[in-house]
């Protein structure tokens, strides 16, 4: 998508050879424009597969997948939260997730009430590394008896073994931008499909 | 706000005679119609301030402030981090918030180059009960030498006495819905305005 790698390239922040800081418009400011923009973009690419949730995990994630449910007809959002709170209800669906960022495991969870079996779920997420996130929350999406329609990412770090594995298990992904390489403090990025 | 309420009266679950639960529809699963609806209804109140950024906390606040930042012209949303990340900058501005949800104190933190001294800033939150994530984050945008336009909620909680301490500090507040009491399990609101 040529308007978040043009953002990437002008406001992305390298850090050591494998970190792209995109708090700028991604996962700490959120531009706003741009947010519709890749949501519209997930859409466009999901809608024929007819989704009727959209499942994320908290917190970065939420805003691209409401802004992608929104243009899938106003879909609910359900967010996968990472710590337990005091009043949760005991049904939770759960997988591990370890986060290289944070160096720690994350029990992601979901109330089975909110992810009815047969329903047809688009996962999203604003970062694809590893894949621990998308791998969690697929995990979910089976254990609910949910159907899995594919999985939308705004910056998927090419370089890095996440993507690869999704697709080989046969998922349908869709990375609106690809990281190759960062080399020299500079960040390289895939062409369009 | 009449849809809010209805939706309030429909779907929330009382737990105890303090806590309300709206996990179906504001803050696990997410009505993305309701909420866009919520967005445009703070829009169209605070449109005349003229608010440049949309500032809110993770995670259940980002939704609500999306929504709002889109129909003020899809000015950026900001949300303070509720825990340090490896790789975050050290020109942070904090404030602590005690949650008496999880039973801790918060520190939030939002990085100093994203609130630039002299904006306009909108606060959002889904939740005001004893307002401490307000009070925090007003005291974010007075560190960063902002503006504060005002505060939009989405479900104020009158029997605690955040709103009380806003309203009294003389903050612009709108709360879309306002629950004066639980009583015997059943939720009661406040007329609209």
């Amino acid at each position: 998508m040529r308007e978040l790698r043009e953002t990437i390239l002008r406001q992305g922040q390298c850090v050591g050879d494998s970190i792209v800081k995109v708090d700028m418009f991604l996962n700490h400011r959120l531009d706003t424009r741009l947010m519709f923009a890749m949501g519209r973009e997930l859409a466009d690419y999901f809608g024929k597969d007819k989704p009727d949730i959209v499942l994320t995990v908290e917190a970065s994630g939420i805003a691209l997948a409401l802004a992608a449910a929104h243009f899938l007809d106003d879909i609910p959002v359900v967010f996968a939260k990472k710590s337990p709170a005091a009043n949760q209800s005991a049904d939770m669906l759960t997988a591990v997730a370890h986060s290289f960022t944070h160096g720690n495991d994350n029990a992601l969870r979901v109330d089975r009430r909110y992810l009815p079996a047969g329903s047809r779920v688009l996962v999203v997420d604003d970062f694809l590394a590893d894949g621990e996130a998308s791998r969690a929350l697929i995990s979910i999406v089976e254990q609910a008896g949910c159907t899995l329609v594919g999985v939308g990412i705004a910056v998927e770090k090419g370089f890095q073994p996440g993507g690869r594995k999704l697709r080989e298990a046969g998922v349908n992904l869709k990375s609106l931008a690809i990281v190759t390489s960062i080399q020299d403090g500079r960040i390289q990025l895939a062409d369009d499909d």
